[in-house]
Formats: structure tokens, C-alpha cells, sequence
């Protein structure tokens, strides 16, 4: 399938992802965008080109996934659905675009662990592929798994998250994951060689997993970033992503379109496809 | 005076900091090494520049304070004592020097604010100039001073220390001096925008006074290193310093002398003479 | 004037610095928005708040400035006129606005030092205050503040900047001032220590004035960012300002609208109205 | 021989490198010094270890490698060769080692390709390994690699390094080196987007292979850092590493140590063994 072009249904095309996928979509040679599906009614009609502000496409935002899944079929244009929708209706998107042959890059947050589960067995027997992927930055990726390679060589590492004051909690779900990734590798960070204490609480940071510390800033003017800092005596070794625009996640997005077409199963996490 | 070579003593010579600044005074052509006092026996007796580490001086290191300064005296070189030594011994030490005219650049720590008033009161009576200067390091003074300045138009801001795995407390002394110098301003910061949750205890730092919040990291690998980010809609502004040697704590000491001998009273911090 | 409401009319409302200084108008107590122009046909008669994106504010956009000042002339409205126009059209209008007794604050680049001089004469004749700000970013000129400060203990300094690659020229307008106002103290920079060779012709970076060199980034991903460096034997002391968004110079607009009616003349750089 | 305690001498033991090396294994329980080498004739017949300031280790530094190659030889402690000495005789020193039967790793630099050729086909016949390790830097290695994998998905990059001042050669070899190997992968990089233009000079970096800047930045107070800064629209992942001592080394030695007496051929690199 590599030469030909790829057909594309966008779920969820008049959302702030989803308007950045139609842009992306429209400007690789290789992917056809064939429909456009959003809810809302402010968007049901209107030229999804316009709504994404990359000028006029032709292809109407439509109200009807199923109805946008059976014309693709019937026009034997068995390619992708990107879904960046609602927790609430994506397993059912993910069931159907499975049904018609049409394989799913889900975006949507929300699916409980026997949902992802439940579809991968679905896709299973299908033998469609199908990529789950919670987080589309390919530059965060490399972070976690240059951190991994060098969590083998450093024994000691902090973590270090800094988001716009906009945001309610803390650490960021991102930098808890690169901790948990580290945490997995099964051996204690930062042994410590003296009795800290804090003259003020919370100084240290939090403490996750393993030893592994993250601290929190939230500051206006920050957007989102995360640097991870491992030190052994002499040398510190610092990787850090700054995340400035939600154009960041499109290479994440279109590689997830181009490599679901070579697969015939369930594939969870941008990691397992670099 | 300014056209004068400065008379100096060392106090304190044969330790880390004593050492540092006998090279800083032998290499400076305005100043003059007149004496090197230590307490440690195995330093009496030995050529005090064979011990810092610059070639013979000629000047033996001597167990005697008082003998030091009355020989000064006697031999009408009048200038300043700089004192690294022991918080048990300082007040004394700077007693004595001003009893004999000589003027005292203290680096020690220890002072309370009960003895500092008096040594101020004893240096008033005797019109004769004295320095207390618990941070030698003129970039962190500028920082501090900048980030005062800053602080007038940014209503947000965070600080991050990192030091090496062997400091056991948390802040670090000068951090925690940071916020407080931001926090005497009498305007509270990070004003909150959202309410904020911690999913991990301690993700947020340390809460110093208004609202200031501290992060510390602890790494072998780190030397002693401050950040204060201030942040505002769509801008950032960080001033960091990183130490990596006591040589930076040079310039502070020979800023010190030279102006110490233009003072008439006691006068506390390296900010008041930049 | 303090207590009372500043009238403001803005001048090149349609554009992007324009809109963003409706919005900030439009949100402060303190100031009343009470004319809108711009030359682009495409905005003249719609209203100016919804251009902004702030919702309506039933001031329609005109195309005459001429007009706007003489009702507010009429209006009993005597403020200040900010102006984000076209460097072909800014000369004539400071001058309008100054004969009809309203203060401009002038965003708009490309007035030659002469007509500066001219303006300056004529605010003078008119006792009024009048702002012309290259740089409206608060951050950057405490940042370059804060590098003069530290320029008179410091020897040795070098400057970053980092800006997307769209930029094409190098090193940014605003490093190289930042240069200039260091080498304006009129002392040399960076004595060299060792005799340097460039393997790779440009690794030093470009020569500004007083032995100042400046390093320029290009990269997709970064927006607009300035470092700049100081170093002395031990330790760093380094000053960033990044940039995200255009709302980080709304702090200065509002600053200038409010200081400029204190003025009787022409003031030229926010570093003088801090 | 994983449980056994691996034999290791120490060529030019008295060097700022040997030194920190003797120490590193002293401090190994499965490594055991059995000699150490040095033609500096103030430190000949003197213990090793105070030398090293580790304390006395009753080894005396001897000024006859030979000598002590055959020595172990009988006493059949046929471990490892350390060497840290000059690049006048280091091949010599290799070639007597391996004809001991006794395996070489070398952190010595100035050997030629063809001397590293020949040493290989010598090992390869004798079937005793030997690593010849440019950089000791198991921090760099990871940022090397880490970048090369961040190559395959970013298009833009560039390398700052910075330098204390006493640093004649601009870039320095490691950066050199981490633009060697980006450009080795056979893409270009930093396709322009804009016409670019230099105002000053060099303001835009040094030229290495396939598009890749690199920025040198020297000043006091700097010791040894690299940055290499990866951008793409809305993202930028970073990649520093920190030197502040020749700690950082030893972990890269003892890793050579342990796994040269696995090895049967020259090795080059330790990328290769990690």
C-alpha cells in the first residue's frame, strides 16, 4: 500500500485537533482526506477546509460517522479514521470504524484498560490495525526513551515539569508517565548520600516511583515543558521538550496514519512505531 | 587613600576560603599581605603562600591575632583584616581589630543580630569602617538585585536551586534569602488562576513567604546553582547563576577591602557597596 | 489625571499589535477606548472589538485620523493616541495628534533620528508628552538593564539569540542593541587569555562592538528568545528572555498610555518611563 | 571471568587521568591494582596512592612498563593495561601489552588510522582484546546517540558548545564529532526556509557537514558543555550535557575495563560497548 494514497476520515474535524489534522492531511500528497465528521452543530455543513482556515476542501463537516464509514466503503476507500472526539463516544467509534475496515489513529483520551482491551481483540479477529496513542509528540517520545537508555549509566535523576498557570494539577500526566517509564525499569534512583530535610515543605519536590523526584513550576508565559536531569559526580545530563503549538503532534499523527495501514492488530503508544 | 597600597591580614588564612583570598590579595599590585593568623598547628610556623598554593611570600602563618595587630600597629599599617575563621571566635576577632584601628571585612557566619548591633555601635565609636558580608559572590547579588527589579513589573515568579547530592538541607540558604528579599517587597505573588490540586504531595514546591514558590533538586554532578523565573503573559524572564569555584567569591573580597577603608560604620551585606 | 479615565484612540487597530492594544484597552478600568482607525478597507465600518476578538465594543473602525481627533477634541476627550501604523504614514500622524493636544505612544518603526528630533521640537513648543518605544517588552529591557548593571563587574560576556527560522536576517535587531548598550560603557570586553583559532570559519560567533560576540539560532519551534552570558573565574551569571506571545508587550502599551500624560515632552525608550 | 577480580596497571599513573583512575579502582572491589607506571621522574618509587590522594596503597609508581607487563605475567595476573600517557608512545605501549597477553584500554589520543589498523590486526592475531576510547563520556555517548535517533524525525538542529576561555580551538572536537555523526546518516539539514542574511559577520555559527551549525561559546567560568537543539513547527527537544570534573570519566573507564576482558579484537569507541 505504500505508493498509493491513503484515504482519511477526520472525527472530530471542527475541534482544535482535529482542525490542525484536516490542515495536515490536506497538505501531505500521500493522504486523501474523503470525510469530515464533527457533532457540533455550529460546524454540520460547512466546508471543513474553511473551519480549519486552510481555505475550501469541498467535503462538507458531516453530522454521521456511520453514514461517512459506509460511503467509504462503498467508494472502496478503506483507509483511516483519526478520532480526536469525546471519552464518552470513541469506543463505539473505534468498534465501527473496525467493523467497516477502516482502521482507527485514536487520539481521544478516556478508554478504560478492558475498553483498549475489548478493541484489541476486536481488531484482532478483524485483522485490522488499529493505533491507540495518548500522546502524538515524537519529541517527547525520544525524550522518554533516551531517558530509559540512560537510566542504565545514571543512578541518579530528577524531573523537572513546567506548565502555563492555567493548569489545575500537578506533576503534568506526561512527566508522571516518563517517571513511571523510569520506575519500570525495576532498580532505586537516588540513593541518597546524606539525611536531607526540608527547612520548607515540599522543597524536594514529589516523589514518585523508585526515588524518581518531580517538581512542578506554573508560571503565565510558560506553555508546556519538561526537562529530565540525570547527574553522576562530574557530569550532569539534561533532555528537555518544549512544546509551543499543537502543530507539534502532526509528524506523530501522519506516521500513525501511514504505519496503521501496514498493521493487522492493536498497537498502543507512539513508541512502539519510531 | 585610593592611590594607596592597602595593608591586609588574613584571618583564617590556612582554611578553603583564608587560602583563596591570601592568592587574590598576593596577585593584587593595590594591596599588601601583612600577616596570615591561623589556629590549626600544622599550618604555624609554614610560609603562608606555600600553603594557598601561590610560591613563597615570606610571611609565616602565626597563631596570634593580637600579636598581629599590634604589630601592624607598630609598624603604621593600618589597613583591614579579613576574617574566615569560627563562629566561636569572630565576634572577638572583630572586636580586637577594632580596637587597633584596623578595619574587619568578615566573611565568618555566626554573628547573631544582637552581636552585630554591637559591633556596629563599637565601630561607630570608633569612626572606623567594617564589613559583614555573608555572600561574597557578586553575580548572585546582581541576580538578586535584578530579580528585585523585575519583581516590580512581574507579579509571578518560581525559584529553582540545584546543588550537588552532599548539601542535606533544603532550600539552600541563599534561595530561601532570595524569596525573602522578593517577599519584603510587601506584594503577594501567583496570584492564583485556577485551583490547583496536587496529584503528588510536594509537586509544587516549597511555599515561602507571598506566595513564592521553591524548588529544590539535589544530583552528584551539580556544583551550587540558582534560577528565579518570572513569568507574564506570553514572556519569560530567568536569571540564573551557577557557581563552580570559591574564585568566584574573590572579587566580593577584594571589592570589600578597597571600600571598607573609605567606611566610617559598620555596614552589612555586599549589596550596600556594589 | 491620576484618578481620572484616560481616553485612548488606536491608531492601526486592524493590525496584529493593533488589535492586541483594543483588547488591553478594553480591559483595563482605568482606560476608555474612544476611537479605532485603520486603512484597510476590509475593517473600516466593522466593529473594532470584534476584530479583536474580544466581542463587541460599538466603536466602528474609521479610516480618518484626522476625524477621530477632532471629536475628541470636541469630546472633551484629551488623551493619548497609540499608533501601530506603517513607518510611510507615523511622521504625520504624531504630529496631528500633537496639534490636536493628544499624546501619542508610538509602536511604529522606521522614524529616522531626524524627524525624531522634529517631533521632540515640536511636543516641546506643545508642552506635550509624547512616547516613541521600539520596544515595548518589559522583560527585555529589565533584561538589558540588568546586563548593564552587571556589565561593571563582569569582563566577560557573549549573547545567544534564538529565534524561529523564518527570520532572516542575523544576529535580531534587539540582541544587537542589547551589544550596543554594553559596549556604550566604553570598555573592552572578553580579553583573550589564549591566542583563539576557528577550525570551522564562524564557531565564534559575530563580533559587535568591544569584543561583544553574538551567537544567532534559527529553528522551527523556537519564536523569539535572548540569552545573555556573563562569566567570571567560578561562576555564570546568565539573563533569558523568552517570548511566546505578542500579549507580553501589552504590560508596556498600557505602562506608556498611562505615564505619557505625565510628560510634557518627547521621551524616546521604555527604559525611561520604568 | 565475571566473578573473578580483574588485574589492572596503570600507565601514566601520575597524570591528572592516571590518577583518577587509580583511585576508581582502588575503590573496585572487583578490580585490583597490581602496578602503576610513570616516566615523570618526581614521582618514580613513590606509593601510587598518595600520589592519587587516595591514601597509601603499597604500590610504588616504576618507570618500566615492560618490566611490569612481565611481572604480572608471572605472577599470572593477565588482566588489563590502563593508559593515559603520551602520543609518542602509546602505540608502542599498546603493542607491548597485547604481546603479554595482556588487554589494552587506552584513552590516549594521537594514534593515526594506520596505527590503529595495525594494533587491530596485532590483537586480532594475539585474539586478546583491546578498546581504544576517544571520549571516556558515558553522559556525551547517550547525547551522541540520543541524537541520532532524534535525526531520523527532526529535520533542524544545532549545536551550541561552550567552553571556559583557556580553550584555544573553536568548535571543540566533541562537537565536531557529534556533527560528524549526524551528517554521517546522509541527510540534509536545515533546509532554509527564508533567504538568510548575516549583518554581522558569523553571527550565524560555524558550517559542519549537511547543514548542521555550531555555535562556540567561550568565557570564564564556562568548563565543558554541549547543547545540541533540535526544532520542528511547534516543538524543540534539547539535548546538554555538563562537565564539571574528570569524575565523569571513571565510570566510562571501569565499563572498558570490565568488558575488554571479554572482547577478542580491537575495539574503537565506546559507543561500541555500551
Amino acid at each position: 500500500m505504500a505508493s498509493q494514497v491513503i484515504p482519511a476520515i477526520v472525527n472530530g474535524a471542527g475541534g482544535k485537533m482535529g482542525r490542525e489534522v484536516v490542515k495536515a492531511i490536506a497538505s501531505s500528497p500521500d493522504l486523501k482526506l474523503v470525510a469530515a465528521v464533527d457533532r457540533n452543530p455550529d460546524y454540520i455543513g460547512r466546508d471543513v477546509g474553511e473551519i480549519a482556515g486552510c481555505g475550501p476542501l469541498e467535503i462538507p463537516i458531516l453530522n454521521d460517522l456511520e453514514g461517512s464509514l459506509g460511503m467509504a466503503v462503498q467508494e472502496k476507500e478503506l483507509g483511516v479514521m483519526v478520532d480526536f472526539t469525546h471519552p464518552s463516544s470513541v469506543y463505539d467509534n473505534v468498534r465501527s470504524a473496525i467493523a467497516y475496515g477502516i482502521r482507527p489513529v485514536v487520539g481521544t483520551t478516556g478508554l478504560s484498560p478492558q475498553q483498549i482491551q475489548e478493541l484489541a481483540e476486536f481488531a484482532d479477529k478483524a485483522s485490522t490495525g488499529c493505533l491507540i496513542i495518548p500522546n502524538f509528540s515524537i519529541g517527547m517520545v525520544l525524550l522518554q526513551q533516551a531517558a530509559i537508555s540512560a537510566s542504565k549509566y545514571f543512578d541518579h535523576v530528577e524531573i523537572i515539569e513546567l506548565h502555563h498557570n492555567q493548569k489545575a494539577d500537578a506533576p503534568s500526566g506526561t512527566a508522571i508517565k516518563t517517571a513511571e517509564m523510569l520506575a519500570e525499569l525495576g532498580k532505586p534512583y537516588n540513593p541518597p548520600s546524606v539525611e536531607e530535610s526540608e527547612k520548607l515543605t515540599g522543597a524536594r519536590g514529589a516523589l514518585a516511583g523508585e526515588g524518581i523526584r518531580i517538581h512542578s513550576v506554573r508560571l503565565p508565559g510558560l506553555i508546556a515543558h519538561q526537562e529530565v536531569i540525570f547527574g553522576a559526580p562530574g557530569q550532569i545530563y539534561t533532555l528537555r521538550h518544549d512544546t509551543s503549538d499543537r502543530a507539534c503532534y502532526m509528524p506523530g499523527v501522519l506516521l500513525a496514519i501511514r504505519k496503521v495501514t501496514e498493521l493487522k492488530t492493536l498497537v498502543y503508544g507512539l513508541e512502539k512505531i519510531l
